[in-house]
């Protein structure tokens, strides 16, 4: 193991966490000086966290200055856990700082949830793994600066998850593999190639450019520059973070349609994105998953609308408001709650919790499916979801013609039997995973604090990245209420789904890639 | 497809049923007129099913004799679920001729479940499966000579299905393979053998020995023959059905006793009895399965005896009696229960309904868990569940080491990828039907009846052959309270748990007996 070399590109991400959170922090500051004078408690803890964060990340990289360039799977796998789980600390500290650094008696906030260190790792690694679930009580009394710092650690989370499946490991059946192999003939993807550095910028200005693009969308529905920046972050990386309490319900039905369109631009695979630049944007309709990505979103999004015209009462608004069930509304509502879970962005407009069964049915799978593979979205993901169904229908095929051999293909290339195996192991071991969080909850939490479909959705909007989940973690809900202990275990199972940690082996499987 | 030998077989099966029926009503009927006069409906529902069943069977068999003598898999696949789907047919009928023979306004009982048909069909399902979940509200209030049939159907369907898994289509990593090869040297097992024969008639043997020596136990703690018969027929079928409303706390802790006994000894793969017979009785401790299931049982014991020792209220019994939850009372309701539900029995001497979160949880995992390989039990089974952990390990493992090849073995026989992937397939198939069921039961049943609890359990109680679950399904209720659309579809789930639909195929897959 490559230690040195690991903390090496450990403390370069320090550094980079480091700068973002510099020019957040100075920037904010100069706008507080030159407009009307408020309290920039907000804008020092994030100046001193960066300046921690550099110091930490310089010393840790004087340490372990001139490696080896040897860089191997379990050099990646260590990186990648160290960057979430190590990375979420010092994205914490602006949050922690800023609750404490409060020396002006009149805006004491002796129970604001920040004070605790367990909510601001909590909030830091629900931003970094793009999930989206807060424990804020009130996110509109949170200066915006922090707001601004909050969302951005889903946009940095985001851009890592899509570098890190798209350039550095290929996902599954993603055209990812295929563009890397067309920007970097020759050797075989092992080690840091030139092409992934090629690659990664390629992602790097995709993203940078559906940023800019949704920014500016945003700010012409209505929002400010911050809040629309805030909701960029938000969306692209599937996290759900908002400015507001009532989140998307609280602007108005134009930046709902402008977030509706980015978050499933964000659920599609980046490498997708790729084939557009080349000047071939309709040869992406080829690819299976994004089509089967489509037509789930197509027929959930029927049949929550279906579910929530037809209910015998009215839609509330996560802003409080009762709107009448008219088909107008239960698109607007129900297309946009089906987006907003399917991609696991989170962002909520209505109650969904209200919602008659069907409809929380519907949804409740959508977590369980999530994005694509390669996109920033969370859950199983669809090209898995696909191939299991493929797969056990040609088992079930072959208890009655056992001798037909069906080669299972996905984008009219089949699938070996070791990634068969490796798909549906994946796809057990999340839904185990899932079943343990619900169960680990039920212990956790006092007996009348917690119920099952709390327990369970809590754990499916972990795992999963998603967000709100049901009932006591519904849309109007938070996770403040939870005990320190399910926190700590929440954001473990967060930073879990997120890195995929079983499928980081497949990807790095040497038989995933051979006869290619 | 042969159908004219799969109709000719299945008529064989009904008229054996018809002969149970038979010698059953007549033996009852002689008792009757011998005894104190009482109402002999039940003995002439009986007699009449019985003729009913042979004359169906007879033309069937009239119809489709002389066949053509070629059995392949899928002949079997059909007679199989025609046997348990077309068999519950005839099982129902002595219970709903019961309920409509009454010509007695004195014994006018209006509201009685078995005038339902599904209710019928439901119990007869139940029963056959080896399910032992029931919609009757007063057991003991039906005739005995009925409650003999309904325990017998569990007693049929229990013979079936290790004839099945154990002689005909010897299951994953059993010993019966092993057995079988020995008892029928030479060709390889296809079609109709007369190994199959010999196996079967061993079988038969065993389980005849085993239902005499503890109906002889259960009658000498105080039970009467007719009890003694009833209750042994439902702990070596795994079935659970009971002549009482308080199932075992009705009798002693001497009738518990044998009964845990004889329910582990049915939930144990009955290939293994062969080795015992032929004096190597120490021999199968050699088997992976056995002493995984032992242990299971005795780790899930101490958690839920622990759990219930250490709850701050007393332990409620089924017959309804508050007793203290000393360390004696404690070892004697965790551990019935703890075997009793791992067994997949469904026996109940306390309302584990009442118990903590933990001892519930334990319970729910050994649902899931249930017999071994080629017992009467029911769930996925431990060698499944074995496999997939151990699968899920090497999974794990060739994340950072992927250039190591682990060979997963069972029994110091390797396990071939292809087996593999059935078997988690298996798993995560029979997961996401668990899954299908307790949605479905949300979806048929009032919002205002139906919790999340329930119809999770009762989806496994069906499912995996339980009986009993959780909250309204709970050790003291029944499931006479559903509609019939889900009573339809438990009666579904019931045989699909029970013949391991997609399993089956696994031990049919030519690969699986190649190499041999």
């Amino acid at each position: 193991m490559n230690y040195r070399l690991t903390f090496n590109l450990f403390a370069k991400m320090l550094a980079g966490i480091s700068v973002f959170m510099a020019v957040l922090g100075l920037g904010a500051l100069i706008d507080a000086q030159m407009g009307e004078p408020r309290a920039i408690r907000a804008e020092w803890a994030l100046l001193i966290s960066a300046t921690a964060g550099s110091l930490i990340g310089g010393g840790i990289w004087w340490w372990c200055r001139k490696p080896r360039k040897l860089f191997g799977r379990r050099e990646a796998m260590l990186l990648v856990a160290m960057s979430w789980i190590g990375g979420a600390f010092l994205a914490a500290l602006p949050f922690f700082l800023w609750a404490h650094l409060n020396f002006n008696p009149l805006h004491a906030q002796p129970d604001h949830p920040f004070l605790n260190p367990v909510n601001c790792y909590f909030e830091a690694m629900s931003g970094l793994s793009t999930t989206g679930s807060t424990i804020l009580t009130d996110i509109s009394a949170v200066p915006m600066s922090l707001l601004v710092w909050r969302a951005m650690t889903q946009w940095l989370g985001g851009l890592g998850i899509v570098v890190l499946f798209v350039a550095v490991l290929p996902s599954l059946g993603a055209g990812g593999k295929k563009m890397f192999q067309v920007e970097a003939p020759g050797p075989k993807p092992e080690g840091v190639l030139p092409g992934i550095r090629q690659a990664a910028r390629m992602l790097w200005l995709i993203y940078l450019g559906l940023t800019i693009t949704e920014t500016i969308a945003l700010r012409l529905t209505g929002m400010n520059w911050a809040e629309a920046l805030c909701h960029t972050f938000a969306t692209l990386a599937t996290g759900g973070f908002s400015t507001e309490n009532a989140s998307l319900a609280h602007f108005g039905p134009g930046a709902q349609i402008v977030t509706m369109v980015f978050m499933i631009a964000a659920g599609i695979n980046f490498a997708l994105y790729f084939q557009v630049l080349r000047g071939k944007p309709l040869s992406i309709f080829r690819d299976t998953e994004l089509r089967v990505y489509l037509m789930c979103i197509a027929v959930a999004a029927v049949l929550v609308i279906g579910s929530v015209y037809f209910m015998a009462r009215p839609i509330t608004t996560t802003a409080g408001q009762e709107v009448e069930n008219s088909l107008s509304n239960a698109v607007q509502y129900g297309l946009f709650t089906t987006i907003s879970i399917q991609t696991t962005t989170g962002f909520c407009n209505a109650d969904f919790n209200q919602w008659p069964f069907l409809a929380k049915a519907v949804l409740l799978m959508l977590m369980f499916i999530g994005g694509s593979a390669g996109s920033t979205g969370g859950g199983i993901k669809v090209v898995r979801i696909w191939l299991t169904f493929k797969i056990m229908w040609a088992a079930l095929e072959r208890a009655f013609r056992p001798n037909v051999v069906r080669s299972i293909k996905i984008n009219s290339r089949p699938v070996d039997p070791e990634m068969r195996l490796d798909v549906i192991a994946y796809v057990l071991g999340v839904v185990v995973l899932f079943g343990a969080g619900a169960g680990l909850y039920m212990v956790l939490e006092p007996a009348d604090k917690i119920d099952f479909t709390t327990a369970a959705t809590t754990s499916a909007a972990t795992l999963f990245n998603i967000g709100p989940g049901l009932a006591r973690v519904g849309a109007t809900e938070n996770y403040a209420w939870f005990t320190d202990a399910s926190k700590v275990v929440m954001s473990v199972f967060m930073a879990v789904g997120r890195l995929e940690v079983f499928a980081i082996l497949v990807l790095l499987s040497p038989r995933f890639w051979r006869g290619n």
